[in-house]
């Protein structure tokens, strides 16, 4: 049972590290995450998931697993090392050779490291080709580390060099059918995004180098974000400003009277209905009953899931305080006992353990008690620490565990909202708190 | 309900490929691995993870991840990008040259692709020091992609250019603590090996250019492996043969008449005791109360996380028959419903879902169970097909769940016994079985 107990004092946090000043370039995000220990910048453009944040990102992972499985995506993972003979195959190699990162192996072979993985898993589906028609769609996906040689790296894990991105790939046998696949990825992006409680807008998105005929952008709404995005307030018109001609902010599809709304967001996600583009090059193919072997019909569709965690923190919190989506919250619940004198002290601790213990064993809860062990430090200081963190519940144990029965006070974060609740009706209350 | 479960006929398996002629140079895993739609070559030395292969590799990070929490370790994620200035501090640029794949960037600056992490985690340690001794042993890890420019990659993961490593980094304030943590972390790695009930071997090995003073090696028991380890019957003497002076075959520490066993293996855990090598280059440092600042005592310690996958699998399976590491086979229950007559073939495919959905709600059995619908193929090949890619059970649905009550067959084909149970029966039979 010790095992499952975790002490703040032995935790990778609380270095007291304050804000250095001339830091104004940064954005809230970057500084609640550096300096409570979250992230750490290490080099250009490259960071360290530290404990707490790396925590977040595990869970994040897995709720992206989760959606992406619900609509029948299959996970793999793909070489980072991309041949830069299939980037040439595709002409894809000169456009993007500005920010790819590129090297040459001891046999004098080119690679980049892939931002993106359209080459790689078209030509892995060639060597399955022709795909019977009954196997289709089949949607890969892969959550792996992606790089791009960006000349402004900035805002933390906003804009980084390295990051770690949800690429879903998917193959159909034809277009009507390529473009129903298309629908149900961008309806599994609005509700994993719904379920992280964000708010977010799809909008209209540019294809760019990675090409298609059709595609939309995931935003986050928040000043910090880079796009520029277009609102009609009349009609569905939803773009990024990229798409439209000579900055005009008069709706395309209204009338010339129709001032569109603008608004900054931070593009979480990015999907694209690609055609054949790669299919043709690659030569992927399906077996068709009717109509022999026919060509695939491909979407892609990225999250940028290190992005999406900054982005989070970004627009959940307050300027002193960290608010996680609740689901990826990197601990759920963190025990504080009371300083007291000797006795006291000695008791609260012993019934805060008890108390982690009795959480622990909870299916939803397994590992996500922590104990706030620092009885040296004043309840105040370590309530403000852990406040700041953002642990969706805090519960302290004080004198009123003395009377019977004893009685926790528990504090929703989200509301600052305190409840004293009976060990009893503090299960109860924790009992539907959703984990991952 | 429907969500939760999985046909066989849209996995991405079971293509019927076969072994092309002339593959003699591959191993016993490589073949089963890649003819059975689980690893794919993609090209030299770099690989894809299929679906099969990802789900088996997802659950064997997750158990590492358990025994290293197990211990205190703490997860977090470093750069893949090294720069090179810091592995020319350590000294280890030169040496390490040949196998590094090195870059610049767009600013001429230069980076190798991280095979360890000694820098960058003692560097990032720098950024805090000094550290509070009482916050000590620190144990960070990581499980991310690594890279090394092999010469010769050779039997797909057992030696590839791009590998999933497990690297945990541990500092401690004194030799003695740095050698008690050591002990701890050899003892989680032997529990672990024996949790995925495989035949490993612990050797004292070369501390080669990584350092320091004490090191030891884990090993599969496998004609494959590339190292030649030699065991003493005698004494407790076993080591890597690269240790041994002059191929020598007579144990050191016995006498001239004690002869050596020789035995070959897969290399899947490396443990090193580095004293101050990079803390005293980086400069991390702890507080103590009574002698002030000092250097910290490392420890370094990989599991090479993807040839411990493919090793597992060699040293488990037979020549036509994948076996898994019980707790990480990809799913645990293959449900085969018989062919049968139209209407009895409808009914066996009904009760089969209606099983399916009822393992599904079993904690211990979420996503475990796929259900085989390719109705059109016998059932012997179904069952062939099954037992081939070693799920640990196979339930088959056939006449008997006519009987009162339904009766199903489950074969455990580990050791391809049956058994005949009732749905109760069933469930209490398959309640036990472990699953991450």
């Amino acid at each position: 049972m010790s095992n499952s107990r975790r002490f703040v004092s032995k935790l990778f946090q609380n270095f007291g590290r304050v804000e250095p000043e001339g830091s104004s370039q940064t954005c809230q995000s970057q500084i609640l995450m550096q300096y409570n220990d979250i992230v750490e910048s290490c080099h250009s453009g490259c960071y360290v998931m530290l404990p707490f944040g790396q925590r977040a990102l595990d869970k994040l992972v897995r709720v992206v697993d989760e959606e992406m499985q619900a609509i029948g995506g299959q996970k793999i993972s793909l070489p980072t090392l991309a041949p830069a003979k299939l980037w040439k195959k595709s002409e894809r190699w000169d456009d993007a050779l500005n920010e790819l990162f590129t090297l040459k192996d001891r046999h004098n072979v080119q690679y980049c490291l892939g931002p993106t993985h359209e080459e790689l898993v078209t030509n892995l589906m060639a060597m399955y080709s022709p795909i019977s028609e009954k196997r289709l769609p089949i949607k890969f996906y892969q959550i792996t580390r992606k790089f791009r040689d960006e000349m402004k790296p900035k805002h933390l894990l906003l804009r980084g060099r390295e990051f770690e991105m949800k690429d879903m790939y998917s193959f159909d046998a034809s277009e009507s059918e390529a473009r129903e696949t298309y629908d149900i990825v961008c309806e599994s992006y609005s509700r994993l995004f719904s379920r992280l409680e964000l708010p977010f807008a799809k909008v209209e998105g540019a294809t760019g180098n990675i090409g298609g005929s059709i595609s939309h952008e995931f935003h986050l709404m928040s000043s910090v974000g880079e796009d520029k995005l277009l609102f009609c307030e009349k009609c569905s018109f939803r773009s990024n400003s990229e798409l439209v001609k000579d900055q005009s902010t008069v709706c395309p599809t209204c009338d010339a009277d129709c001032q569109l709304r603008t608004s900054p967001g931070i593009e979480i996600g990015h999907t694209f209905l690609l055609g054949t583009k790669y299919s043709s090059v690659f030569k992927s193919t399906c077996m068709k009953s009717d109509r022999g072997i026919d060509l695939t019909h491909m979407g892609c569709y990225g999250i940028g899931v290190s992005r999406l965690l900054q982005g989070s923190v970004e627009v959940l919190s307050s300027e002193n305080k960290i608010r996680w989506p609740r689901l990826i919250a990197p601990y759920q619940i963190c025990i504080l006992p009371h300083k007291g004198i000797k006795a006291a002290a000695e008791q609260y601790l012993a019934t805060s353990l008890t108390l982690s213990d009795a959480l622990n064993v909870m299916p939803n809860l397994k590992h996500e008690v922590v104990i706030d062990d620092r009885q040296q430090i004043s309840l105040g200081k370590r309530l403000f620490d852990a406040k700041r963190l953002g642990y969706p519940y805090i519960i302290v144990v004080g004198k009123r565990i003395q009377e019977n029965p004893p009685i926790f006070e528990i504090i929703e974060t989200s509301t600052n909202e305190s409840h004293f609740l009976s060990i009893d009706s503090l299960k109860d209350f924790l009992s539907t708190v959703e984990t991952i």
